[in-house]
């Protein structure tokens, strides 16, 4: 049986909203931040990064949001949740997934993970970078409301990985700064994806 | 025929040489980041985020290169660069890239693209972020060379889209002041992919 670690809050909703929505046989298990777990030589374990998500599989453990979407879209093809057969329409799922990762969910992590790349102890330096946080998210979600989100699902006609992933990061424009006004589409997909029934489900097991 | 837009110097280099690697069939087209091209609606056009690489393809547009090594990998089977029939393993090279995109290069920008996260008249918060880099950067090749290298390659006894992309970013590494002399590993595998003729004529052809 597979098996997701996750904190609430945190980008693994996502992995945990495609599990769900793929119908995989699957367990929880909770990493505590609050008591720092995520650095504990359990966790440091399972994920030497000290992070979440991580998955594990019959074959092995697997991190990193986007692998793991991409392994969950391969691995439960009925569920349809991608192109498994397309190499192009399946590479601009990742395109999506990677620009999620490494610029939108980078941006906002400016605001409370600031001492990955500044000293702790500079004050100033960290809030000079969580000032600049409405804008460096904003400019994100701008080009996904112009130009990367088509509707009604990310990629179109049929809800993919690349769905969970923008629902679950935009659950955090609100805290980072941003306008909510500026980006009817992303507000108004964020409100589909989280009326299924899969996603409620998900959100509902991390309480 | 697919056409990659492409700046000496980058992490597009990755995606050059896969393309070397897999024998295809391409041409390049350089974007001058000295006169700020990747700024211009031409280059927009092609890529709204401003940013290389990106790969023209029969189908359209593909950006951000942990999609791009994954397509190459895909419609290049031949080439062997990848698992493509096993999901968890190719899963695992995509945790691998996805991790040197969204951590190391991640960390290795805040050298010289500070202004991403902080006000770039902030010269203060700009420099804090500089200093901390050889730390940053650092921490990631020592988890590389303890947990991730397999050797000879990253994933073991085959070459795959992993290599050229590790290799890419281990150029920066003296930039970033890392001590070489603690990642012995890294930087036999950096001078292993070094040797190899796709190698060497991608690097040539930047030239």
């Amino acid at each position: 049986m597979l098996k997701l670690f996750y904190t609430p809050g945190t980008c693994a909703l996502a992995s945990h909203i495609a599990l769900e929505e793929a119908g995989a046989d699957y367990e929880l298990e909770r990493v505590n931040f609050k008591t720092d777990d995520q650095k504990k030589p359990e966790f440091l374990a399972v994920n030497p990064k000290g992070r979440v998500p991580a998955l594990v599989t019959g074959k092995g453990i697997l991190t990193e949001t986007p692998a793991i979407l991409a392994y969950i879209c391969q691995t439960f093809p009925d569920a349809g949740l991608g192109p498994n057969d397309d190499p192009y329409a399946f590479a601009q799922l990742q395109a999506f997934n990677s620009y999620l990762c490494s610029t939108v969910h980078i941006n906002h992590a400016h605001r409370m993970r600031g001492n990955r790349w500044v000293d702790a102890a500079n004050t100033d330096a960290i809030k000079a970078m969580q000032a600049k946080v409405p804008e460096s998210v904003g400019e994100c979600f701008e080009l996904i409301e112009s130009d990367m989100l088509q509707g009604p699902w990310v990629m179109g006609g049929n809800y993919t990985i690349c769905d969970p992933y923008l629902f679950t990061l935009a659950q955090w424009m609100k805290g980072d700064g941003v306008d909510l006004g500026r980006y009817p589409k992303v507000i108004d997909h964020r409100t589909r994806v989280g009326e299924r029934a899969a996603v409620k489900r998900a959100l509902a097991s991390e309480q």
